[in-house]
């Protein structure tokens, strides 16, 4: 199925995943294009963000956003060209940021849509270094992670929309930075491109050791984005009064996959108590929306500056988009991750 | 062997306690009266203090304050009456607060000691309600905690001289508090004369269901400070952005006396994430110092307007300090613990 003016081609969850989603949890649907009553706009996905957080709602469970009903299309943040208004504000052309998820059209009555800049020079920038992305790195790392001049911070996923963001921000205000990366190239472009003090392979057989000797100083900001293996390594590493800002890959939390037999629950709860940390999960779109403009002029005026940089990874063609987020939750993509719908 | 002015009695560390701490870990020495030199101070121990945290020092571990040698004295806060003085800033007579430890006199060179007024009319308060327990419950509540009207705050250990001091501030400050306790005596006390909106007896069989009823919004607030059973009942009643500053009692955390056989770290991390949870270790004397004198001057109002209760266990005779000791560490005190050493 390719691109249509009459057909809308939509992404449904079909059934629970167990595990890594597969075409029959997710599947390819054919509807018709539908049309705007008064009051209403026609929207055409242009771009749509592929984001960890997606496979959390495909769950039936509590989790900080509702899971999906079977038979909704796949919820995901767009940016999208009018088609069709009826809507006085908008007109035909216009660009706007909305959440309309994985098929090639939806309607709106205009609350959950924002205006694009026409004159933006990276579109898709709205669903990253702009975005939800780059918000997330920007506030947990400024708000709860806090860090001094000298101080050390790590983050992992370091290659990735809110790595990336998260150690250029911090060696921005005048930490030391080291990232944690999945594989050489990735690494090589956390150190190369982005400037990182140092940045260590989490695949390497002796992860845990190279993180203690880039870390000589102990680790005083760890912004937890992934969970599991790399945490078990950053614990012993974290200073008195270290703040560990949450918002990890959730489906690493379920409980069935940790390397220890033992219950160390009481060990964190020590750890916190002892170290004096300072552990907050936190929830971008929850949290902190007042804070959006103040976060989206300071990273225009450091892109614009030459100050940041941001790697995407594209996909071209809606219908690949359950392949590039099964590649997601595997650490395939090598920056943020964004499927190109129509131009 | 009795009070004496030629003797000082002193409470050694023998050898490191395993588990519950023994007379032959904790052994009572005799040692002739020192002798101030010029610029010191000679103190005669009127009150001390038992305190959890003197546990911990008796590891030979990291924690959060310096392991203690075999051979020192036990150290404790306590409340003193300068016997003899060769320092021009005090005389015989003033009565200062010091951490002189578990004997009966000792020297200080007055940069250790801070003079109390003479005229407070309960001297022991200042190891307690005004001392550094009282200090750590109203700066954990009010700084980490941040509860607001109407909110729930839970905090075990209710009738003891932190936890009674967290529940009566969260009730002026307008939230509904529920505390823990062990045995009906003690749940009586906090109920009637603490005036706490419930209190629940631990030892209960159906302990966690109790709590879950008493706390029908859910858990915004939990001040940490005993761990174990307590918290795994606590933790799935968390409300979403609850906050939990833990100042527990850390030979809890052992990772020894789980009932768990599954590593729950990472439901933990994920009940961070999921419900944005804050949750923070803090150490009284190395985090607030700044903040004493705020707190000193609102408590005693609170005192003097008959706001707060406080509940003392005065034992009498240094001699009795191990035993009262293994008592505090096994909830038998009944309010804040404090050996009367001297009149």
């Amino acid at each position: 199925m390719t691109q249509s003016s009459q057909i809308n081609r939509r992404f449904v969850l079909a059934k629970r995943p167990q595990g890594m989603p597969t075409s029959q949890d997710i599947k390819l649907e054919e509807a018709p294009v539908p049309q705007p009553a008064a009051g209403q706009l026609l929207l055409r996905t242009l771009y749509l963000s592929l984001d960890p957080y997606m496979r959390g709602r495909m769950d039936d469970a509590e989790s900080y956003s509702a899971p999906l009903a079977i038979g909704d299309v796949i919820g995901a943040g767009t940016v999208c060209r009018v088609e069709k208004s009826e809507h006085a504000d908008y007109k035909a052309g216009d660009l706007v940021l909305a959440y309309t998820g994985w098929q090639d059209y939806a309607l709106s009555d205009g609350s959950d849509v924002q205006k694009l800049d026409p004159n933006m020079q990276h579109l898709s920038y709205a669903l990253g270094l702009l975005g939800m992305p780059g918000f997330t790195g920007y506030m947990g790392l400024t708000d709860i992670g806090q860090p001094k001049v000298g101080e050390t911070v790590v983050v992992a996923a370091a290659s990735g929309a809110v790595g990336s963001v998260v150690g250029q921000v911090a060696k921005l205000l005048g930490a030391k930075v080291v990232g944690i990366a999945g594989g050489a190239d990735k690494c090589r472009y956390v150190t190369e491109t982005l400037k990182f003090d140092a940045c260590i392979d989490h695949k390497a057989p002796d992860f845990a050791e190279q993180l203690k000797k880039a870390c000589s100083k102990g680790i005083d900001v760890y912004f937890e984005n992934v969970g599991g293996a790399v945490f078990d390594a950053v614990l012993p590493l974290l200073n008195t009064k270290a703040r560990i800002p949450v918002c990890g890959v959730i489906s690493q939390y379920n409980g069935m996959n940790s390397a220890f037999e033992q219950d160390r629950l009481p060990l964190l709860m020590g750890t916190i108590l002892k170290k004096r940390l300072r552990v907050q999960g936190f929830i971008i779109s929850q949290d902190y929306s007042d804070s959006y403009p103040q976060f989206f002029k300071q990273m225009s005026q450091w892109l614009a500056e030459g100050k940041i940089q941001f790697r995407e990874d594209i996909v071209d063609g809606l219908e690949h988009s359950v392949e590039a987020f099964r590649g997601l939750l595997s650490g395939k993509n090598f920056g943020k991750l964004i499927v190109k719908v129509a131009s």
